[in-house]
């Protein structure tokens, strides 16, 4: 106490001095939302107060900083649970259901966006359980509860999850709807937060909890909330202009863009709920989520090009406002039910069933909105890079090629050292990346796997897993970055001293793979569906599969997970066009041995030439070697080694002159021709 | 006049001796159904008056058919448009639509079924607007009336529809709902058939409707039907038990086997409107609509395995009774309603949202039933073919190997001498056909098409379109048989005299397609989406591909089209399984100059090897030549061409034996080595 009157006295002498619009208090707010917000914002916080931001003020705010972090939220770190311990909250929870009159209620993982990356604020299903995978989803009923996982999950759940208080089923095969089919009672009243499921979820659990003669009920203030004390504050991470130069097109084109679709659709405007499609239409980027530069907030279209965005602004570094122009308005978040209220007089409403709360729909449809269910109007045109984003993210690949292959000069020195050990390997990626120009963030938490690692798919070093990379096995590396120009997302697979036959058998059919999809041609109307046999086929000759997609969706500085183009077996309807980023990631695993994948990004493009058929195909953007140790010749065919030295020899003319003459010359061996 | 009475007493007095328990007004009944089903069934009903049939009986059946036909149904055939022109339809049915109320009337080419073949008292389609494809849909209004056809009717409906009475547009790019949505008028009520409709058609057609500030409206009456003077009577085919040594399990098993999944379902019942799943679910075949042995009826199965048959039992063959047994009631189709009602009280009902009239889901909701939407119980079980179907269908398969391989022999011998025109050789071939044991008919209308007539994907030959088989052409032959045993659909593709090297390149890749997806090998799980792109890559790296399916289910002596698999770009989300019977048919074609279509069916079998992940292949069981002279040698990779070898290998050593030594020589030099 002594010590924060002078901290404070002194902080407000130089926000007056810096004229700062914002008082201590206001201050101490906004540093609960950049402590929410993910570490990676560093000081870039700073802009919202003042800027310039003199040095005093500076690290009278950093100061602040680490004084108001010292009274910690509660959140879902290890030494969170240490405080108030797993059981202590859902016995929270259940006291809080029962005052409700809910026999039950339902925890998803998805916050109100429904993405893949959820602020600290929205991590209800690890707050609960402490599960941190990236999908699930957990029932509480009065004497029983239960958490459902996928397959990638079920070790890990086994690990976080308190098993006696939780069972523990899978996500796909014993969904969360068919267990409470049975394991509610009949006239239970179970809950659910409708700002946490599309309908379609709705729809499902529905069924479900009807089966069992129980009613499914949308409550209003989630309970989970309700007693989850010091529940961290919505994220603050500052929101700035993404420059036409990086964007290609002017955010004022892309809203009368997307008004023309609504026209089209005789849709009168369109709410939008995620994030990344609000910051590609308005040209804005942001950090209130890990590794994906989002400002959260919701959207509305209008069928004019105007737009009103629902944002606390507090997070608008100066000049924003200029930046968004007359035709966006800006509202606080909580005025979103209100905005939907009156759009239900102004015509039709265009709303993604995919991807919006149920919420949204609810509050329309009690409006009397008539609802156009269609996908968000931003997302294939978002998926569809233009010219200065394809040349952007070209240049960010050449600057992450050099980056890697540095990286991979220097472990080809390193690792016959013995010892190198996964985290330290990764680090060493990280550290040659942030010398890159525009660089911003990783674009995802790396997998660095060695040996038996790298056959977990969605594996994360930590020093208790963490193993050194030995001879005789195979070091599987997944990484990308955030470039103001570019998203990057590649994965290698490297020999640690002399592979066994098996290895290379295995290796150089991912490799055919590979090289199947990069040669593909496909007529104009093709989906990733249809092309996701042609990475597998060599495997399936030989029995063998991957459990995952093959490619997804890359955005433009934005998602590195972005839709609605896939390459998987799961049916996505969506035709691969012209601009479109997808990976290229067949991969192998043998469990408890080793693990491989290769993975390019690719640009599908016109092929270009005088076909019967408008025909595409697709150009390999990552440049970095594969590693020719693994490749078995014999077992490539001639077109397909012809693929491999060709790759090899763009990967050493482009990278080449961008690395020092130590790497130059390892990448000389490394890309010398197979054939 | 004179001659009725005489035939009539005639008749009435063999009857009599028969023991027949018709009169003479039942037989008339019984004739009318006859006429109303296709001419294959020939003189079988001739069970259903007395059996054995005494030849006096027999001839004075005929003859009597022969007076009744004379007084000729109104339908549409060409003949009959000449009694009431297409103008007159249109004229009559508007009349009455204003008497109804109604500003409009929707009419789909489906029938109550929604199946591929329609019986003549459902041709409404045809009736109306004289077009006779597979696929449409009109749309009549007060002042405009307009008719929907996909690409490949294009051509036909401009042929068949009076162009200054309707408009003809594109049934996907610009369907009846969008098409609705501007064409119909604020307040005007545009009538439908709920019985013609799946509840997704109706669905959409509402949304189109909607938009034009309309009401779609379900019509008790078809009014169309109400101005149909002269209607073909329903079908009334002889219904046969398919004996268990054809279908390889009792009908009592198969009920109990659906009876278990609709307890799995938590339904008490399942209502099965598609004529295939009844007739495989109780062994039963018919005569009702052309090429498929199907009666025409309506079924519900309960979960205790019972099942009420909806069904003029007229169609019965004696004994049928009997094969049916204690568990299968028999009822009237017009009692379907009030059994739909007694439904709605004993628990939830399954029915098929994709194939079920909309009908059907509105009388239950009417009746209070809770309806659980699902896909009909019997398509999966049926499309899995047992140990004794396969073996059927390995015999029928020899027997139409051998009757293909009989005629490409004698073609080999007649087509070089000129003249020979597209129906005198499929007449030829059917004629080999009708010599195997077990033919009962063709599977589907033979396709013959010499030159550009076989780039036409759905050509059907008729004296005004046929062409000679020329040298330097290709002729494009496909064509399939009903035997008891089993279901054929084969296409070959045949160089006339010398092919050109653009002929051998497209005919090469075609085949590599092919081999590509008889050669696969895939986990337990995958999708005919998924493969579809292993049969059309080859030509895709060329900028060519088709415009169809690569395969579709083939039926056990049963329809030749069946789901729920399939291999095709559409999304389709049925792995394939063991015992399915699919298709591999790709094909290009060049319009106005040729197509190339190769097709044999196989089937889904076990890999059989250990492997890491379990995995199926499939067998080839269509066995006849193809045309080596097409084959662009070096265009095959090694494997390729083992494939093809080992192929015409098994074609020699499994046809040989069973064709004449004329054949067997001509088949000795068409199945040599290439390689």
């Amino acid at each position: 106490m002594d010590g924060a009157m002078p901290e404070c006295s002194h902080l407000a002498k130089l926000l007056a001095e810096a004229r700062s619009s914002l008082d201590v208090d206001a201050i101490d707010a906004l540093i609960a939302g950049v402590l929410a917000a993910p570490p990676e914002i560093g000081a870039s916080w700073h802009a919202l107060v003042a800027e310039p931001t003199p040095p005093e003020l500076a690290d009278a705010l950093e100061a602040r900083k680490v004084t108001l972090a010292a009274s910690h939220h509660d959140g879902v770190q290890p030494e969170d649970f240490a405080r108030l311990p797993r059981t202590a909250r859902l016995k929270l929870l259940r006291e809080r259901l029962a005052a409700d009159g809910l026999a039950g209620f339902i925890i998803p993982r998805a916050d109100e966006h429904q993405g893949e990356y959820v602020p600290l604020c929205g991590q209800r299903l690890a707050w609960l359980t402490g599960f941190t995978g990236s999908a699930g989803m957990a029932v509480v009923l009065k004497e029983r509860a239960a958490i459902f996982v996928d397959g990638r999950y079920t070790l890990q759940a086994g690990a976080q999850v308190d098993g006696q208080a939780f069972e523990i089923h899978h996500l796909i095969d014993e969904p969360p709807a068919t267990w409470l089919a049975t394991a509610a009672a009949k006239g239970d009243i179970i809950g659910y937060d409708p700002w946490l499921h599309t309908p379609q979820d709705v729809e499902r659990l529905k069924a479900g909890v009807e089966r069992a003669g129980a009613t499914l009920r949308a409550v209003e203030q989630n309970p989970l909330d309700q007693v989850w004390e010091g529940r961290p504050a919505a994220p603050l991470a500052p929101v700035f202009a993404q420059p036409e130069t990086f964007a290609g097109e002017s955010a004022a084109d892309k809203r009368a863009r997307i008004g023309k679709v609504l026209v089209e659709n005789g849709a009168a405007s369109a709410v939008l709920t995620m994030p990344e499609s609000i910051a590609w239409l308005l040209n804005i980027r942001g950090g209130d989520v890990p590794h994906t530069p989002l400002p959260l907030s919701f959207a509305v279209a209008k069928a004019d090009g105007a737009v009103t965005l629902f944002i606390d602004r507090r997070k608008f570094v100066p000049g924003l406002d200029r930046h968004l122009g007359n035709a966006v308005t800006i509202e606080a978040p909580d005025r979103l039910g209100a905005a939907l209220d009156l759009l239900a007089k102004e015509g039709r409403v265009q709303v993604d069933p995919a991807s919006a709360a149920s919420w949204v729909f609810d509050r329309l449809g009690a409006a009397g909105a008539q609802i156009h269910r269609a996908a968000d109007p931003c997302m294939l045109p978002k998926a569809c890079k233009n010219a200065v984003e394809l040349a952007g993210t070209r240049e960010a690949h050449r600057r992450d090629g050099a980056a890697v292959t540095r990286f991979l000069a220097w472990l080809a020195g390193e690792a016959p050292k013995g010892g190198l050990r996964e985290i330290a390997a990764s680090d060493r990626l990280e550290a040659f990346r942030k010398e890159g120009q525009y660089f911003r963030d990783l674009s995802f938490p790396t997998i660095s796997g060695a040996g038996s690692n790298g056959a977990i798919v969605h594996y994360r070093a930590s020093p208790e897993t963490e193993k050194a990379l030995e001879p005789g096995t195979l070091y599987l590396l997944d990484s990308g970055a955030q470039y103001l120009d570019g998203t990057t997302d590649i994965t290698r697979t490297i020999a640690i001293g002399t592979p066994s036959a098996e290895m290379r058998e295995n290796f150089t059919r991912v490799l055919k793979g590979h090289i199947a999809l990069a040669t593909a041609r496909f007529p104009k109307g093709t989906t990733g569906t249809q092309l996701d046999g042609f990475a597998r086929r060599a495997l399936w000759q030989k029995g063998l599969d991957y459990d995952h997609g093959t490619g997804h969706g890359v955005g433009s500085y934005l998602s590195v997970h972005e839709g609605p183009q896939r390459i998987s077996k799961a049916p996505n309807a969506q035709p691969l066009l012209p601009g479109m980023i997808v990976s290229n990631e067949p991969g192998y695993y043998k469990t408890g041995a080793y693990g491989i994948r290769i993975e390019n990004l690719i640009v599908v493009q016109p092929a270009g030439e005088a076909d019967e058929r408008e025909t595409y195909c697709f150009e390999t953007i990552t440049l970095a070697p594969i590693d020719r140790t693994l490749v078995a010749r014999d077992l490539l065919d001639r077109d397909e080694a012809a693929w491999f030295d060709a790759y090899h020899a763009r990967v050493r003319a482009t990278i080449g002159p961008l690395v020092d003459d130590e790497t130059g010359a390892w990448l000389e061996q490394a890309t010398a021709p197979i054939s």
